[in-house]
């Protein structure tokens, strides 16, 4: 007895050195949540509506970590006929491929009334979000931000006294349902558009409206319609009551601000203040101060705001549309001084929106982010190059987007399982093209519109550099070039150049191989090209594709692939569909 | 060589002595469909909105088949995130339970892009139809007509000149997600009601539409605003033209007549016409005439109706609202007279139907519906009664139908597999209880409106005969009981008895034994009982439920289990999701 109880003592005494000695980062934590996903009534625009919310909630809660934690989600699907999945944007999913949360690609969907356990290391400190990637359900409200702060001993390169955290996405008042049917029919009906055979009491489709954590007002403006002076914007539930941002004078704060809109691309000010630009998709950029800034869907911005204007006034902080000529109001939240009220409205009207045409505007906001000093530099050459042109097509009649002319049409066994079974036949054997025709005019619709359909995937050697060319081309209708935000799963990618018209070798010798900044999503500009540069360092199947919803309903993506032999042990939940299930039940049945 | 020459003409020769020695059963046929569910635009009644359709078909193609054939569909989902399945209502599907088109009961959920095949015998000519059976995508338009021809040298025993068909139904402006959530909530927000919230643009619920063959008009009659007079009742689109019955004087025709309405009990009737019923639910009936018919979700009939009014006249035939009081006008089709034109609208209005809530008149026509002469007899005794108390309850608040107090909740992995694999867990152990408390006063709401929801089964002796007592009762509010059509899959039962209040033994005595009908949807009346009398000869997991939509999705069903051990191998996509597609997947992994 005397004896066991010494030996328990001299343990428990070596264990607390040994917990002494480790170094910080021993401190990471797993982070425990358990989910549901499925439809509830909200209000976000004042206008009741069903969305997919998560415990009840919409936006979905927001997950806190540090660096190093693990997230541990069970999801449990709680809709009725439908599956679901949870994409963590942002998150490399390194050694964890199976919970990058993308249906046909990473994991079979979860079925109702079923759990799937997201489990997953965030390595990196910055402001990410989830949302759904199966169908449209993004765009139905199943989203939420995920805040990395640094870990334990680390710190931030800036410094700031407090901080607000604003998830920004559009809402339409049209089911997804009623949207994919009309971006599947012939002819297109797009979202948000007047429908051709609108009935009287379905009338037309109206604009969608914008909202900031979730919360915004349809087809009126505050500003212009004063909550005091108007019912029309009067707020009719705390669902609908515009974001107030408490602040006190002379205080520094980090706003952090990701857009998840199914469409709009963003602009984002507030009246009287400057923004200093610190953080892009999680990594540290080299500051520079900014009076608006641009947001497309996928990225995410923190900024730092000094409240060094007149104490005795509240302002607006305002969200236009870009690129695309609005139909709606912005959206607006109050930065409030305090002891001001909070309903005290501003002294002065929302800052002004650049014109939603004004790409030079635009581009010079992207043109200046560049990577923090010290940070990581690109490979100095590629292993090879994928020039990706992005053109909308025609497929029997139906409207598509295509990539070197193939449309993405992703197939119901998910990649990573039946790449890893080395399954035949469940996706379309072949690699697709690396390039487009050299006579090809990126500045008129397509000679020929037709397009393909397929499933093929570009198998990608494991540690290569591998450049990527977006190259942006006029969409079917003369002189229309949209705007693209091309998000990449399981990687970061460093941009390392931008131009205007097509693409040529000479550009080459000019990218950005000092200071380009890492990012997880990038844009390309009307009649523009992007080029960026990844390290192919993650066994997986992931979807490099532009984050407009509608876009990729459309087929606007490609599958990218490496190492997927290396793959550990995928959870079996992931491969239970299709030809993975098959495959697995077979070979037991008696 | 020779040898083997003169062998094979043997062979020859004798294949075709057979052939010509098999009985005329010999000649049925395998009827091959290849199908594809997906969401279509459909203006059902002049009012656009997205619906479920068939190979772009609202309702879906009609089948049709010989008794005796082979039916074979091949059913792709296209929808873009939901599972779907279709039921083959009123086939009895013996030996091939898999088919019955459950989900959560016979099969796992068909995923999106996956095809699953239903092969099924149809034993007997009759009026049958086909519906989804997952969520509430029936109430979503997913249905269509099975008609069964007697077999070649068989003959229905009356004449007839020609047929129509009609599928009768009912249709709501909002989704099926939305009216998911409804019904869902707290406090609960009842189809079609005014919503609690609602706001300026979502506005009231409206009323449903009733529609014959997927046609109806929204909001206004045709025959109160003729086509002519009012814009407001023009059909817009040949989508909502009312269905023309073209007819010749002095002929006699057949009318198959089923409902697959959400919710709605209908009346209907032929102005000046009377009708002799002759067919329910696949089953010949003691011909009795009538001059207007009620038929409930679930239900089929056919009538024989003579053209022998006035052949310069067109003339109404007008479906109603029976046991609600009804918002919404009758559904209107016109039987027209040739060579009269079509639109030449009738000289006398509509057929009045009976007030909405003549109970007695219901019940004066249900209780007239006898087995035809000569038909199969019941056992005399049963083996075993089971009593089936039907109420309106909470759980944790929530408005939940019970039966003897469970609410039914559908476990995500099917029984069929689950309990032919003996996998433990898969649903709720123990067996539901067999009866009520006889102090239960069926005439008051419950004293104690709590219940609980389980997935427990009935499990049932194969081969024995199991009395079933449906017994009504006041629901929550007071003074109100409602009609529940009560649909039970695998099997046809003899309805051998009805009556008023609490059901008692000494009503057994009464039961009729001598020629009670065969149906496989049977009504009770508020406040009332039925009987029913069945042969548990079909080894499977049958549904046995309520066949109100919203009622089914609130828990208004028991679930019946006979014979699973002699099932014959289940096919892998009905097992290929939950506890099978685990239990057989895991035993492989590498």
């Amino acid at each position: 007895m005397a004896t066991s109880s010494l030996l328990l003592l001299l343990l428990l005494i070596s264990s607390c050195i040994i917990s002494a000695l480790l170094p910080a980062a021993s401190a990471s934590k797993t982070r425990h949540f358990k989910w549901e996903v499925g439809y509830i009534y909200a209000s976000p625009d004042c206008n009741e509506k069903i969305l997919m919310g998560i415990n009840g909630q919409f936006p979905g809660p927001t997950i806190r970590a540090k660096a190093g934690d693990t997230i541990h989600v069970e999801l449990k699907n709680t809709l009725h006929t439908e599956g679901v999945v949870i994409h963590w944007h942002g998150i490399r999913q390194f050694g964890t491929p199976w919970a990058d949360g993308t249906a046909s690609i990473s994991q079979c969907a979860i079925d109702p009334e079923e759990t799937f356990v997201y489990r997953f290391r965030v390595e990196k400190a910055g402001t990410y979000f989830y949302h759904g990637h199966y169908g449209m359900q993004r765009a139905a409200g199943l989203y939420g931000s995920l805040i990395v702060d640094a870990a334990d001993g680390e710190e931030e390169p800036f410094r700031y006294d407090g901080e607000f955290n604003l998830l920004l996405s559009d809402w339409y008042h049209q089911s997804i349902y009623d949207q994919m049917v009309g971006l599947s029919s012939n002819p297109l009906r797009w979202i948000g558009e007047p429908q051709v055979n609108a009935s009287a009491t379905t009338g037309r489709n109206p604009p969608p409206t914008l909202l900031i954590n979730g919360r915004g007002q349809y087809n009126c403006s505050l500003a212009a319609h004063p909550v005091e002076g108007s019912n029309a914007c009067r707020p009719t539930s705390k669902d609908c009551a515009p974001v107030v941002l408490r602040v006190l004078p002379n205080k520094t704060y980090r706003l952090r601000i990701a857009s998840t809109t199914s469409l709009s691309s963003l602009n984002l000010a507030i009246g009287n203040h400057k923004m200093v630009v610190v953080e892009a998709d999680g990594n540290h950029v080299e500051p520079f101060t900014v009076g608006d800034i641009d947001i497309y869907s996928g990225e995410s911005y923190s900024v730092l705001v000094t409240t060094d204007q007149n104490p005795s006034s509240n302002y607006w902080l305002s969200v236009g549309v870009r690129g695309r000529k609005p139909k709606t109001s912005p959206a607006l939240a109050i930065v409030n001084y305090r002891p001001n009220s909070p309903s005290k409205l501003p002294e002065s009207g929302p800052p002004m929106a650049p014109e939603w045409n004004d790409y030079n505007h635009s581009k010079s906001f992207s043109y200046r982010i560049l990577a923090r000093r010290g940070a990581p530099k690109p490979p100095q050459s590629a292993d090879r190059r994928i020039v990706l042109l992005n053109t909308q097509n025609k497929i029997d009649g139906y409207t598509k987007w295509s990539i070197n002319n193939v449309s993405l049409a992703l197939p119901p066994t998910p990649y990573l399982g039946s790449m890893r079974y080395r399954l035949k036949n469940a996706f379309d054997a072949g690699m697709p093209p690396e390039n487009f025709p050299p006579s090809y005019d990126v500045m008129r619709p397509p000679p020929n519109p037709n397009s393909t359909q397929s499933s093929n995937a570009y198998v990608i050697g494991l540690n290569s550099t591998v450049d990527v060319i977006l190259q942006n081309a006029n969409a079917l209708a003369v002189n229309v070039s949209e705007i693209h935000p091309w998000h990449l799963h399981g990687h970061e990618f460093w941009v390392v150049g931008y131009g205007d018209g097509r693409f040529g070798e000479k550009e080459v010798a000019r990218f950005n191989l000092k200071n380009p900044p890492l990012r997880n999503t990038v844009v390309i500009f009307p009649y523009g090209w992007t080029a960026i540069r990844f390290v192919a360092d993650n066994p997986g199947v992931w979807a490099f594709h532009c984050h407009i919803e509608p876009h990729l309903h459309m087929g606007m993506g490609v599958i990218f692939a490496e190492g997927v032999e290396h793959v550990g042990k995928i959870p079996r939940e992931a491969l239970a569909c299709g030809m993975t299930a098959k495959m697995l039940m077979d070979k037991h049945r008696p």
